[in-house]
């Protein structure tokens, strides 16, 4: 193994740690009141639903940021400084995510709704905005593989770029249509899931 | 190493990192009552006696499901992306497990016992019901390794079904006899440590 | 990589995960009081060294503890059952330390002094208790690598055994001379350290 | 795989565990107050730009420790005890990094803003000692990797003494220009992001 291709495996492990300490947080948030009365222990459960909302919301989001961070980086054939620090920030973007989510759960049936519906989703305006760096940082440095083809690589800046509009409209949406904003985040990230980067057959050997 | 080993390692990683964040966060439910009063810690950390039971308890459960994964996910030789988004599924579970086991651990001596047992058993029945999808997709995407035989994929999938089935009696005895629904939990994990899975012997190389 | 190789990198990667976890979440204790009187930050600073004492000791032991246990599994081929379910016993043992960390940094200049230290020294007693049981459960099993001379195995067990002794001590003199008790337990470290297994030198390849 | 090579990927995956919990857990000191009034959230997640501020401080501080982690590691051909207990001090400084943060953003904008400083920055005067014992550990052992040159070796024990000279003068200057502190803090890290070991060129195999 190459000291290079050592770089790539100590920044996925490093990433996949952040990843997955910040969807695990998420349960943080959610707490039972202490002064719940005795033998309504179920009507506290039912009531604490913005929290479980936030939480299956945000866990999917940061399940599909680390799946198309996976695809990505399975592209790469090295890391340099640029791609190290541009990845630092796809993390800050990972790590924040709890406190908006936070955010979210506690003004889901107030009304400061649309407020924190735009303050989630323009987290994500900021996370796509990284991810776009990332991508472009890693053409620049010239370090995806040598067998992942051009039209690879168009396909997935286009569809980053794409996303990157719709979350952006998302958030203004939000200040009017909270709910049709959140519903707007769902479906781009299915279409996210399905910009499947494709390698070339890898050669025989 | 081909891209798809790259992918189940990774899997693995992202996983175990959940895994291993969900039963540390445990301990975070633990703790002392600041208005003790002087000389009587003994008196104060014996009181905690139910949040020691659940923390125990669960991080059983949390060790089990990790050695089930594990044994799992060494039968499996790539995944595709609903494996990644049952995976997903199966860790929205594994991250969960703290909020009802701080609900279990505040109400172990209380008038609401036998629903906070029953919210407890029923987070076991969403987390096997994700286990047999997980299953059911690696088996759909034929994604056994090729050594794997169908004898085992089968008992495999009968365990995870008879598991399940038990989880739900479980989950509604705890209305009726919550300590009798915790003990039949510890049975099934002890059944489930015993479907191990057995790879046919390794090909001399 | 064989299937048992692989399972004992996973064992590896899930323990290293809580151990690091554990270790990072010592600092979660140490809290500002918000109270503050302006002006007198530092003050406020200084006010918390019972909370640094315990974090520091805290963060040493479990690094000596995850070099101990690094070294052991050194010394292993591959894992069955009972050594995952005692290995699970020892990660328990791991993640329970916080607790009695901020118990002890909560009582370091109080009345109960003494019984903080003696539960603190008690975790390490069921700590070694779990550790001698792991290494019978590896040598059980007949898991030790084939290199391994029987001595090595002999010079970790006697070490094992006598450190549980000492354990036993310093909880005992913690509930007389608890700063006693806290200064053996440096020096059984200290002594763990050097019973250091030694692998026969790797054959040339 | 030689057991020292396992060695040196169990502490890295040891370490990076460390920095990727570490980062993550400074989403947990922003918090939302809970008595913001309806129809004010823009003010309240406004005014909690002290968190944010530090949060990113932080976030970026420990990104760059990592970087230099990494890549001083990348040189180590193996570890020894000390390089252990060396490597163990320069994680107690990062799992610490939390605690002058908190205090960072409780102060920001308070009369106590030259001490909160001049702490966060003293705990960077402790971690680049343990740095410099680190990289001097590992030099007494011998265990550079063999195609490092000795310049090499020397430039990088350079920057490292230079960084704890400057860091030691941002603490001094903390106490009466605290914002000119923080600024040099953000130098003396572009600074040591441009010191990059370079390894020989690997030879042709």
């Amino acid at each position: 193994m190459t000291a290079d291709a050592a770089g790539t495996s100590r920044i996925e492990a490093f990433s996949d740690g952040v990843f997955a300490i910040a969807v695990t947080l998420l349960i943080l948030e959610i707490r039972l009141p202490h002064a719940a009365a005795e033998g309504r222990l179920w009507n506290a459960l039912l009531a604490l639903w913005p929290s479980y909302f936030a939480f299956v919301f945000s866990f999917f989001v940061i399940v599909v940021t680390w799946i198309v961070h996976h695809d990505l980086m399975r592209l790469v054939r090295a890391t340099n400084r640029p791609v190290q620090l541009a990845n630092g920030c796809a993390l800050l973007y990972v790590t924040f995510i709890p406190f908006p989510t936070a955010v979210l759960a506690a003004n889901l049936g107030g009304a400061d709704l649309s407020t924190a519906v735009a303050f989630y989703c323009g987290t994500f305006v900021f996370g796509s905005g990284v991810f776009n760096l990332l991508v472009e940082t890693i053409r620049r440095g010239q370090l995806f593989r040598p067998e992942v083809d051009p039209q690879t690589i168009s396909r997935i800046r286009r569809g980053f770029r794409i996303t990157f509009v719709v979350y952006l409209a998302a958030t203004l949406i939000a200040l009017v249509a909270p709910w049709l904003a959140l519903a707007l985040n769902v479906a781009v990230r299915v279409y996210l899931l399905r910009i499947r980067p494709r390698l070339a057959p890898p050669a025989p050997n």
